[in-house]
């Protein structure tokens, strides 16, 4: 028997992240998005709680209606505005793509970023259109870049900040720039605003919520909380685009874990606050330490992280691509991500993760450091 | 600004039980298609120590080795098959159809049958073709209904055992009948499996992992360990077919919970074997009293349930469509589900659910018997 795929699935494949990291056994891992930490107690004491006092059965499909509000209030309350809670953000933006996007429409996309958006928006048939974000700007967006791509396929333009993989965080101006452009041109704005928690600037990151209430805002407990594994994640946007993206998600899962949802409404008090401010300042740490040994050790060029956990460091001068610069040092114990991941724009960066312990992070910059040099030498 | 949403959900509501269960204040629910128990306690206490010893990350994509190992066991660990863990057996479907089927392929789905079958295949941009399970044959599948129905743009057939709505299971024969006409004409056998573990027959309901190994078993823990609110799936079946379910999988939502995939383990061991038999005959006791209740106060057609845990019961006599029906009950405070929820040859029927607790199933009948004498009244 020969299974024909649906042309959909035809050409996707795991990630070139989940690939590098298949391959790396034995390393010291600075390729991962995930968080060293437990969840705050107070949300695993909540989970403890619900175990025994509760059935643990389907939540409403959009979400426990408690834990809705508080989302809805962690975004600035907006009028006509909805929640769909989601396992995890990942499902968030599935389903709203989904929802949105069909045959033939174009959506536009940040190069570099998280490659699911347009692997997303081509699993709904659409075209991803990337928007550059380029090194030689500093990782910075350039707003002039974005009208020359808009076409009259155009459906929505997604946003992302603080940025994966740059840590870049977009300005008030721009988010503007874009709602006003979005505004003109009849597309909707997609806001993932995961990291937005995690910053190393003096005031918390700008949210899309500030310049228009007709924008979607992906997030969840993932990087916040330190919950990726509880798969806890939300749109909130207007009401009619959230009514369509939760019949997604009916159909995708159901309802998001309901004692994941019950734990997390923790996260919103003053407890779960304060463990969220604790880690941010655990990694802001990180952050200024991993820049002051890579300015010591490495002296290559890098732009500093203002928000989520990842710094891109050039290996432009290795005359290889960062594909093979990234395989290369698996063989030298440490497993790193190429920027080429995360679009054409990343080409001659690795993305190197700092959300691990500071132990482990000297061990992979001592490998990295000894495998680059072998690699400069050998140029 | 006017939002155009994808082709693919405009004609989407959310379903027919969840619009029902939306208008269910203050009612008995004999509509809720899930187990008043607790998990059992050797699940909930891993849950605990995994909370406490675990920093509960990402899981791989496919999801834990060890959880994967279990399930390929649990499903008689057939030569060349794999699993993917889901968020829920729902998102197994989901992932599975989308990696399946495209525009203009068909699928042959039972009628009556879960509507997410038929939903799920429209939302890939398939064309849903229902088999009849007739009431005249007492919801029993007749072979010969298969093969006028099979054309060239067939791509899968989805049969369940035990069936929601009907709680009837397919045999040997009839499951190697579907199997044999799959392999003529290069059909994909999906067997969701769900209700497997809740049977009210001397034997342990056919898999069909029992005829072929060509076929994809979905199933999960949320009716087998009354887990609905943890979302915890899988699909089973030939790694060339779970490969591709993988990869969408990735893509709608990164990995199901690690938390519940931990805890999922110890359905596996001896204790979570006795806890699931011992539920089993909880609901069997539930079975055979509502049976005998609706002998002796109701006294309308039904199909005695093999397994699952739905009773479908006659409204035929009444005049009005089931829906309507269902609708006049909710004044009576009890709700139920509409026969023409799952398609059309469960018109005439209301979906019983002998889920809950033995006192609310007793007032929920004598509502429904209140409800239908004054509807018999009016015809």
């Amino acid at each position: 028997m020969s299974v024909r795929f649906s042309s959909r699935v035809q050409n996707v494949e795991l990630s070139m992240i989940r690939q590098v990291m298949m391959k790396a056994r034995d390393c010291i891992n600075l390729g991962i998005g995930e968080l060293d930490f437990f969840a705050p107690g107070v949300i695993r004491e909540e989970a403890h709680r619900v175990l025994e006092d509760e059935k643990i059965g389907y939540s409403p499909t959009a979400g426990l209606p408690e834990l809705c509000r508080e989302i809805l209030n962690h975004h600035g309350n907006l009028p006509g505005q909805a929640v769909c809670v989601t396992n995890g953000s990942q499902e968030a933006l599935f389903d709203l793509i989904l929802s949105l996007v069909q045959e033939g429409d174009e959506v536009l996309v940040p190069n570099p970023g998280f490659l699911a958006y347009p692997t997303v928006v081509e699993l709904a048939g659409g075209v991803p259109v990337g928007y550059p974000i380029r090194h030689e700007n500093d990782f910075k967006l350039v707003e002039e870049d974005l009208p020359p791509l808009v076409s009259t396929r155009t459906r929505a333009v997604i946003l992302v900040s603080p940025s994966n993989p740059t840590g870049q965080c977009l300005t008030l101006e721009q988010m503007r720039f874009v709602s006003q452009l979005a505004e003109e041109k009849n597309l909707v704005v997609i806001s993932d605003e995961i990291y937005r928690e995690i910053y190393f600037t003096p005031k918390k990151p700008v949210s899309i919520g500030q310049v228009t209430d007709r924008a979607v805002i992906l997030s969840g407990m993932s990087k916040m909380a330190s919950m990726t594994g509880w798969r806890l994640g939300w749109a909130c946007g207007p009401r009619d685009i959230i009514e369509k993206t939760t019949i997604m998600h009916q159909y995708t899962s159901t309802c998001a874990s309901t004692l994941a949802q019950r734990a997390a409404l923790k996260a919103f008090t003053e407890q779960g606050r304060n463990a969220v401010e604790r880690q941010r300042k655990v990694l802001e740490e990180s952050c200024n330490w991993l820049c002051s040994r890579v300015d010591q050790e490495l002296d290559r060029f890098y732009v500093r992280p203002q928000g989520a956990f990842y710094l891109m460091l050039s290996v432009q001068d290795l005359k290889r691509d960062s594909l093979s610069t990234s395989l290369e040092l698996l063989q030298e114990g440490v497993a790193t991500i190429p920027g080429s991941a995360f679009g054409s724009q990343g080409e001659g960066f690795l993305r190197l993760s700092f959300a691990g312990r500071r132990d482990i992070l000297a061990e992979g910059l001592a490998r990295l450091k000894k495998g680059l040099r072998r690699l400069s030498d050998t140029v």
